[in-house]
């Protein structure tokens, strides 16, 4: 019964085993499992896991690359019933410690050898643990959290979003109103698992009973394949990805039966727009966080053109509006863009950035507009948020970074465009009496405390920084020194 | 976000509008709506029942035939945010009034001359009032009530089923699972509207954003008509109404762009099934009442033959099981089937029937057993149901209203099959000393107090009803007096 505090259902892949059993799950380099044989490989992994340690209500960290033993390690740990934060796995262990540490984990899963202070399952001695019966969740309470994502990799801003049972069914359902469901369909997933982008494909594989293609990583080689010989019919995808794929086809074309492709990580530009019009190929423009546990906005291929550089309307169960100045704003009128709905996160953990909660809307600090028909716009990412192949960089993080090195007094850090990535960072640095710079040194200082793909890939040295006159770095103003 | 017992989603059909303005909602005897003029009819209906003095948290009875503004008002009082219930429309008067005050109706919308102790708003009055501004509620809690519908006519048994706002958004997130969503979908509503399998078709489509196609009432003809030639793809039916749809088809075949038929009110017969299949007729047959806001079950057409008489498996939010001395039944032992999910009711008005309602599971009262694959058979109706042309009647009730007749002693009621109907109520009675059995006095006073498809259709006179042990009238045994 829907009784809401109360309202439960049934473990999504055990449920989908049970309706489906024979149906194609998940197809991994060459490989294919059944909704059946998932839940008998899922259920494997979990009595292992339960071997090892793990158990029910515990937070358990995975770090690991696409595989279809990263599949089984999700849904096992779902079955068991932890928590399960997805780190990057482009962390370095330096930034890995700081979020195993912040999110106090129990376990942490990976699939390299290495050291940490939590204690570690490494995917090979996973495999060679035996089973243990252990008691298997049939049901699944939907405020209970599933899923923790951070936002960043470490600094005070660093926020570990929750994702409960009941964000996931919902976000599936506005997915599933908006783009349809058919018998053929089959999902292919070339982002990270530790993406939501990703992990949200796995999800809406067993909640529709329509298959994935896993690939380890990104190749737009094997991607364009999967679409011309392997039946896929609508792949998850950002600017970048597209436009190496359609390089990468040339002068072919995707099959009919291709349904298109879902484009987050920010609008498309005019010129790639063009091109998949041309090719006949629908894209889907999409709007979405983490803290949305997946697309929130979507624009509809008829309006790709008509409604350039929009990310369309909200899905279904979700509401979105602009504020300005403690008021809804006018229709084209900017402000900050604030979202509702039953996909969105409760918060996030350890109760930070309360203050982004108000009134059951989260305050998502991007700037944007809805213009006359009610289509979103968004103007700029929240916090100067650089978003760089798909992947989120907060200029704070890497400044904090940077000014801890001895050399360094203050840094700026800033998103400066790119031919592949989209943006990448760059850095304006302003050093230390007497101090000289030296590129590599910062450059290896770096390595050790980011992601690579954190790292300023462009440096300048200034005398000191763009500041307003609240002394705030102005971080816009930094991006005319890289033109 | 999601926080439960906060959950909320937009207004059903504000939100529809919103997203796809243009799209075709609603088609009804020559004329269409949009989704946007869909609104603004329901907006127009709900500000003249503003101007009646309704409002927001009232419960407003409906007692109408099918027809466009049947669609508006319903939509209206969502709009208005009352919560609705839902009269057979063909109650009796004394029936009516029974359930009025009952469910302590504050007025009750008909598009009949009538009369009532409740406050009367007729279609005509309702039409020539003006319009008087409301707050419009843009969004409805999940555990808010939104419709009610009694699970019988009178009698200390009738129950009204509560369906909240949850409630359907599950069962319409159930259904599209099982049946997909395709761009070209258009459901045909024959059923009546104050049935829960009438009602989820038009609140599904407001959800799906797709069309339906509505007719006053089930006529063989003009169903074919609108899948032959109006591109009907989908519609909801029982057994009776199918077999005439096939009589009146004839040689001809629906277009291959037809889905299927959802078959609900029992499993289909064997030569029915045939015959569908002969023609290539996918058929979902499926399982579901009142209390579950629809389907619960359903049976791919593929093992529609494989499974005969089974009603297949649990939509994918949903469970079943078999419930026989306070334990699980195994596979293929019978006992009552009990249900569990979001879609199923919080509970029935002023709190009774609550024996029926243990640990989040929902006793049907059915009888039924799980083949060893776990697809449902149904083997007997709860409470001794009687299922006729879709409508359900209770033998207490009926039985209620003939020992009231001065020359009766005592009455029971059974179901007998019937080569239209499917079942037909039949009466054995016994009478008072002295009296004599006049068929029309008995059928005259039935039809005052009883809608006409629960007045038996066939009558005998015994010495004594058939009793077990502890003096329970054994309604089966009375099969046998009319073979």
């Amino acid at each position: 019964m829907f009784i809401q505090g109360k309202t439960s259902i049934p473990q999504f892949l055990i449920q989908r085993a049970s309706l489906t059993p024979d149906r194609a799950a998940l197809f991994f380099e060459g490989s294919c499992w059944s909704f059946e044989e998932l839940r008998q490989m899922s259920l494997l992994y979990a009595a292992r896991l339960t071997r090892c340690g793990i158990s029910r209500g515990q937070l358990v960290a995975i770090q690991m690359h696409n595989c279809a033993e990263m599949v089984f390690i999700i849904h096992g740990l779902m079955m068991i019933g932890t928590q399960t934060l997805f780190l990057n796995g482009r962390l370095t262990d330096c930034e890995r410690e700081w979020q195993l540490q912040d999110a106090e984990a129990d376990f942490l899963i990976t699939d390299r050898e290495t050291e940490s202070k939590a204690a570690i399952l490494t995917l090979s001695s996973i495999r060679e643990t035996e089973s243990q019966p252990f008691s298997v969740r049939r049901e699944m309470n939907l405020s209970e959290t599933a899923t923790i994502m951070y936002t960043s990799g470490t600094t005070g801003r660093a926020k570990a979003v929750k994702q409960t049972y009941g964000n996931h069914v919902f976000s599936a359902f506005g997915s599933v109103l908006n783009l349809g469901l058919r018998d053929n369909d089959k999902w292919l997933c070339a982002m990270p698992l530790f993406h939501i982008s990703g992990l949200s494909i796995l999800i809406r594989s067993v909640i529709y009973g329509s298959p994935v293609v896993l690939h380890r990583h990104f190749d737009p080689k094997l991607a364009n394949q999967a679409i011309l010989t392997e039946g896929v019919t609508i792949m998850s995808i950002v600017s970048t990805m597209l436009s190496r794929m359609l390089d990468e086809l040339g002068e072919e074309d995707y099959p009919k039966t291709f349904h298109g492709m879902l484009l987050g990580g920010g609008p498309a530009p005019m010129p790639l727009l063009e091109r998949t019009t041309a090719k006949g190929i629908r894209v889907f423009q999409t709007y979405g966080m983490t803290e949305t546990s997946s697309q929130i906005a979507t624009l509809a291929p008829e309006d790709a053109l008509r409604k350039l550089g929009s990310s369309g309307k909200p899905l279904y169960p979700c509401q979105i509006s602009i504020w300005k100045n403690d008021r809804e704003a006018n229709r084209n009128e900017p402000g900050e863009i604030r979202v509702k709905g039953p996909n969105v996160t409760p918060g996030y953990l350890h109760d930070r950035g309360k203050e982004a909660f108000r009134e059951g809307w989260f305050y998502t600090g991007d700037l944007g507009y809805l213009d006359e028909d009610g289509y979103l716009y968004m103007l700029d990412r929240r916090s100067d948020l650089i978003i760089s192949g798909g992947e989120n960089v907060y200029p704070a993080e890497v400044e904090s970074v940077l000014s801890a090195h001895p050399d360094v007094k203050e840094a700026g850090v800033t998103g400066i465009s790119d031919d592949i990535w989209g943006f990448v960072p760059a850095a304006a640095l302003v050093l230390k009496e007497g101090a000289v710079f030296k590129q590599e040194e910062i450059l290896h200082f770096c390595k050790e405390r980011l992601a690579k793909y954190k790292i300023p890939k462009r440096y300048i040295i200034l005398k000191e920084l763009p500041r307003n006159a609240s002394n705030k770095l102005v971080r816009k103003e930094l991006s005319k020194y890289f033109m």
